[in-house]
């Protein structure tokens, strides 16, 4: 009987392993956190059970249209709805009069929203700048196709000229401080990056409110391996030159994801606000909790070194938690002291740590960007062998 | 207790509707054809009850990561491997020898393609043809980012140069016609668009063995909603450079969606391979019969009205089904012939039916792409308006 439920199982389903995707380290592994891949949080999700599980009939999501009356034609009310009032909850966005724009992830919504801004009838492609360390995959992005829309005219802060689209990461990818943008011009354009504005990473002081703001379901919440993001934008005819980007490159997004996005956000808003007594299910505590932890051991780790050094953070009230909280970014930013090392990707790559340098984000190679996001085993052993370093 | 059953199912699940999307039509509605949305498939997937449906717990598919071994990191394993076995069931592609890289749909891949194949230091973007009518997409897809590595050069047929990417789609988007590279020289590569390439379509007539070969689930099996797209490709470099496109331009595809596709290529596989008599389950043969039938109302009508006409095709033998098979495409080329009418999508649509006009093709605009694959009630409703027109 229970072979004939195995076999009729097996007909329907595909397996896929637990831990797909990268191997698991073990004691001689490279300790690979150049990417930030969230997998931290596979085991917040694994302790809830079935829910946020999607259960979708082969017959549902055929077609490419989730709502045709909607100038964004391809996005699924019930994730529209889901992402609003996410973001009220958290208070770290505002959602009234903004268009919702989904995206293959957020790096596609930034090439939509650079699009978006640039002049079609410009002589010359729009720079688009961002200041230093700014987030390494700017530059490809914008640089691979070499449009003659845009081009990638590095950073900010030595930027001259009045035309320009600045791209501000707050929290800052690379180093997790919040910032804004460093340029003001009438012919400057702004994209806010907020990936990390979430208040696992930051204290919430309060709702974004930029014309176009940019988030991920990767680092909101974890899910990198559905490849969503969302754009909210104020005016509206930006908001139909991304629809026109994103409808021209992948003829809208996978409803598959938006639907699982959907259903997980709302597992998050549900938890915050039908609160069961005791219950660890509050992702952005498990991820503060998680964080708070690591940095703690990574900054005991450098201090005792002596070779590398951290940025330092001031606290703030988190308006969503009421407590005080400090920055605990999803990345470290760590500068290599040591006198004759100039190269600290070189000199980390020695002791079998993969980081990224410090030449991606524009900024000295005596720095690189660690990932704090990775699986429990991965940081250990990073900082296992951290310590080891002398 | 149904109540109760109600609401602690409504607590973790978001309610997709039946027919998202497009609003149905009605007696007075205006026939929208202009799109392929392959929304005939729903009937044929609801007919398959559970077969095909996919569960996915909240903590898998979190990571970006597929298999960190493969070239194409993204792509999952067990797509791949249905791939595989749905090209060597219906012998349409060649796979022996194949890097497969995983899209967000075909046109994502094109897109991929044209960024591999185009030389990175060139004084002039490299030209992109298709012989006419090419695919209404192409043009957009080649220009809308001015690229300074590729810019669409029209029509392959009169193309004069020796340095090209031909884009060669067969069964070819729009006219249904099985079609062949028209230009041939050392410095000129082609990527064969192989979408419409199956049984339902067309009669199969050997394994394509090309280059670069693109296909979508969205085509094959009627899942345009889940975006995604399949590339075989020969060459281990040319693979390389779609999956850095792929990487920067979306970081991967969505895992949620793969693993849906895998499943219900395994179900499609499946049904033929262990066949359950009388069962109808087989949705090359659900799709081969409507578009006949809808195919002989469509020729009936055209020929009573004495303004329009059709492609006539060509019978073969399918190797797939070892039956005599004519050509049945996913789109009607439909030429208006009425004196004194040059436009004849602005003829259709004062008639309240919107199909695409010759023009987008690269044709004349005295043609119109008209989609086959619409639900029964739009076919309906556009056969009984078409009739209508004297």
């Amino acid at each position: 009987m229970e072979q004939c439920k195995e076999g009729g199982a097996a007909k329907h389903e595909i397996v896929i392993s637990d831990t797909s995707g990268r191997p698991p380290v073990s004691k001689d592994s490279v300790v690979d956190l150049e990417f930030g891949d969230p997998t931290m949080y596979e085991s917040f999700w694994k302790g809830m059970g079935d829910r946020g599980t999607i259960t979708i009939p082969s017959w549902q999501t055929i077609s490419y249209f989730s709502d045709a009356t909607n100038l964004c034609w391809f996005l699924e009310p019930e994730f529209a709805q889901e992402i609003r009032r996410l973001h009220n909850l958290v208070g770290n966005a505002v959602t009234e009069d903004r268009r919702i724009i989904v995206g293959t992830g957020s790096s596609q919504l930034l090439q939509a929203a650079v699009y978006a801004l640039s002049p079609s009838d410009a002589p010359e492609p729009i720079s688009v700048v961002s200041a230093v360390p700014y987030y390494s995959s700017y530059e490809p992005l914008m640089n691979h196709l070499r449009s003659g829309l845009f081009r990638w005219a590095g950073d900010a802060c030595t930027f001259k000229g009045d035309s320009y689209i600045e791209l501000v990461c707050s929290p800052r990818n690379p180093d997790g401080f919040l910032s804004q943008a460093v340029l003001k011009s009438d012919g400057g354009k702004t994209i806010h990056d907020l990936a990390y504005y979430w208040p696992q990473y930051t204290p919430i002081t309060g709702p974004a409110d930029h014309d176009i703001m940019i988030f991920t379901f990767s680092k909101s919440i974890g899910h990198a391996g559905s490849r969503i993001g969302w754009a909210l934008v104020k005016d509206t005819a930006v908001a139909r030159k991304m629809v026109k980007f994103l409808e021209i490159s992948t003829i809208g997004v996978s409803k598959v994801s938006q639907i699982r996005a959907a259903t997980i956000l709302k597992v998050v808003s549900d938890s915050y606000e039908n609160p069961i007594p005791g219950n660890q299910d509050k992702v952005f505590a498990f991820g503060r909790h998680l964080l708070a932890n690591r940095w703690k051991k990574l900054r005991e780790i450098v201090e005792a070194s002596g070779i590398f050094s951290l940025p330092e953070f001031p606290s703030e009230t988190c308006k969503f938690t009421g407590e005080t909280a400090e920055i605990l970014p999803g990345f470290a930013w760590l500068k290599c002291e040591k006198e004759g090392i100039e190269d600290c990707a070189s000199f980390l790559r020695s002791h079998k740590i993969i980081a990224r340098g410090g030449r991606f984000f524009g900024a000295e190679p005596k720095f690189v960007r660690v990932s704090m996001l990775d699986r429990d085993e991965t940081f250990d052993l990073f900082i296992e062998r951290l310590s080891s370093i002398r």
